[in-house]
């Protein structure tokens, strides 16, 4: 049993590897996999059968969500929902997201080969939608399932102009929605993403919620005008009142307690051009904390700073805010199963704060969650070098194989 | 002869409307006249029937100028050359380069209408790729007359990917090159594009020279990272060290005497995301002065205290200089033709430096030139708010004609 759970997540890692190239990746170098993208399809391809393999039976729900089924004692009862996404950043890492997936489909595999059944159904889902790589909105497959979505949300397009509808029923879309009383609970396992494991030398760590998380988009307008012959104190420069504004939020955020946190990623000046003075600039501002008061203030601080900049540089400013996702607790009872599989597996339990959104996050409105973290190399995530050792997803999947053990025996009781 | 020469500095104008809008601009909304795209041509094709009708006749060259030739005394006698360009910058004003082409064309319209015939020819150019919006490289067409172009820049592509070959025969293009025996001067009238003639009060001033420029392309590589999950302290954010770089080159130009500027005009982040934190930037930085030396210590500064920044934030920097400009004197005697012709038109003579490149400082490679700006509204420039005030255009006409008047007297003596 310990061996065939060993092999069981080296598979996983390896197979998130084969993910992470053509024809699973939308770019001949690196990996960029983005939501309903012919790498998304041929993703999907490979994973039904991965999960067909494990003993599952496989459907595709109204939002391109995969999902393999393994039946649990009863056939028809109610599922723990263990999931996670298979779409990516461009340019990313081959973990973030399919390890979840991948151990999801071991952990069955397990309980197949050894014709375990269970109180309950394993329903292992590979959402589409989390990062938001390609439309302007993200983990709408999962709000979907969670039934939070709003239909509106739907109407967008990506940079090419093809809208979400040009390639799904938008008007089936919320019918992948699952009713509470089906979904027992929902496990995510997915690599930190961040440094703190690896800093504390463990493979896995419970995690107690997610940060709160703001997003704004930033819009400036000065005046265009030539680069030669405007003396600088003529000028309403664009990009010179964006810079500050990134300094300023890169400040704000460093002065306050580890786990703030602000990003400007992306930075546009329509019409750039090396002789011309910016009329016009764009950026996104990405702010988060695990506290939501926490996160509030600095956020207030920043615009606040934001609008001294601009009335200072004689710059307009909008400022439109699009996201708002609370900090959110995972479940304690599930949390503290999670720590005694950890104890059990013969690994110190340890607790963090995911500085990450996750479909987790969006499934607790659904039915108590739980997410196990994976150590991961430096901490990188979103990059190339994302790496996770193959032993470590070997420990993540002992823990999880003994959180599902533990439910099955609370579920008996 | 006034009121002939009144209607035709309010034409100039009215023609330089005209051809601010479709099909003369490639975009339905605002200026934009890209070299050798559809507006060009059709731009092109009406210069042809304005230049007909004041007398010219009229050929296109291999670097497709336009050249409209009004015969002297005597046929085939060298030419004044009075140029400027058609091209645009995006979202452009309607002045900006047109003028200059529209008020020779009724200079010789002038001459023309009292049958007056000078001592040379007179030949109109309309250049096509001064702003160098289109194509990375800038003034290769004034360069082919002018002698002085390299082939190997010729080897450019758009944005999207169309080649300049595609376009044009690259092995005739150096055939554009006019010999020094031809020319007998240069004369370019063009709308100042800052504010210094507005502020004295003056329709008209004479330009001493064009101001020494340095461009360079920057490239800064951190490491790309979550946006949530990255501590602020671990981080090497590209767009941040691009903020403080742009803030840094705005304080340099700012703390330095007025004709010295910095623009960072052009700022990318490739595969940009709200939620990751860039891996990689991009930004164009352009320096100039009226002296070589200031614009060179500045410049130099610049880069010190980007090396700084880099080395700091642990951001690998790439720099790469594109163009170096050396300052461009205007002909001294050609420059005191233009004051005595001010003078009588009953203005006040004034002299300034010119901080914009123009197709005179490539000239001055062939001939002696002389360059006349015209007072724009509010100095303002590359933008659809450039104005010009017919009264002024008249002005500048009545100069111009003086400038070529004289020029004749002193070819004859």
């Amino acid at each position: 049993m310990v061996g065939a759970i060993a092999s069981g997540g080296a598979r996983a890692v390896a197979r998130c590897e084969a993910l992470a190239v053509p024809p699973f990746s939308d770019s001949a170098e690196g990996l960029t996999r983005t939501y309903l993208s012919p790498a998304y399809h041929a993703a999907q391809e490979q994973i039904t059968a991965w999960m067909t393999e494990a003993g599952m039976a496989v459907r595709r729900d109204a939002a391109a969500n995969l999902i393999g089924r393994y039946e649990g004692c009863e056939a028809g009862a109610p599922a723990l929902v263990i999931g996670s996404h298979i779409d990516s950043v461009r340019n990313a890492g081959a973990y973030d997201g399919p390890l979840g997936i991948m151990l999801g489909i071991e952990a069955v595999a397990a309980l197949c080969s050894s014709s375990t059944r269970l109180p309950f159904a394993i329903e292992v889902y590979a959402f589409g939608d989390e990062e938001g790589s390609r439309f302007p909105a993200a983990m709408l497959s999962s709000r979907a399932v969670a039934g939070t979505l709003d239909p509106a949300a739907l109407e967008v397009a990506d940079r090419d102009g093809m809208r979400l509808g040009d390639l799904l029923d938008l008007a089936a879309y919320p019918s992948a929605v699952r009713r509470a009383g089906d979904v027992v609970a929902y496990l995510e396992a997915h690599i930190e993403q961040g440094p703190v494991l690896e800093a504390e030398g463990l493979a896995v760590g419970t995690v107690t919620g997610i940060a709160a998380q703001l997003r704004f988009e930033i819009g400036l307008s000065g005046m265009a005008g030539h680069a030669g012959t405007t003396a600088m104190g003529l000028r309403r420069d664009a990009v010179a009142g964006m810079a500050e504004m990134v300094l300023a939020a890169e400040s704000v955020a460093t002065a306050g307690p580890p786990d703030l946190v602000a990003t400007v990623g992306v930075v546009e000046v329509p019409s750039g051009a090396a002789n011309v003075i910016a009329g016009r600039s764009r950026f996104t501002l990405d702010v988060r904390a695990g506290d939501a008061g926490l996160r509030d203030r600095a956020a207030d601080e920043v615009l606040r700073r934001f609008r001294a900049i601009a009335g200072r540089r004689d710059l307009g400013l909008s400022v439109r805010q699009v996201h708002d996702l609370p900090a959110s607790p995972c479940d304690p009872a599930l949390t503290d199963l999670l720590d005694a599989a950890t104890v059990e597996a013969g690994h110190k339990p340890f607790r963090l704060v995911s500085g990450a959104g996750h479909d987790a996050m969006i499934m607790a409105a659904l039915c108590p969650t739980a997410m196990l973290f994976l150590r991961c190399k430096g901490g990188v995530s979103h990059n190339p070098a994302e790496h996770v050792e193959p032993a470590d997803a070997e420990a993540a999947l002992v823990v999880m194989s003994g959180f599902i053990r533990r439910l099955g025996a609370k579920c008996d009781a």
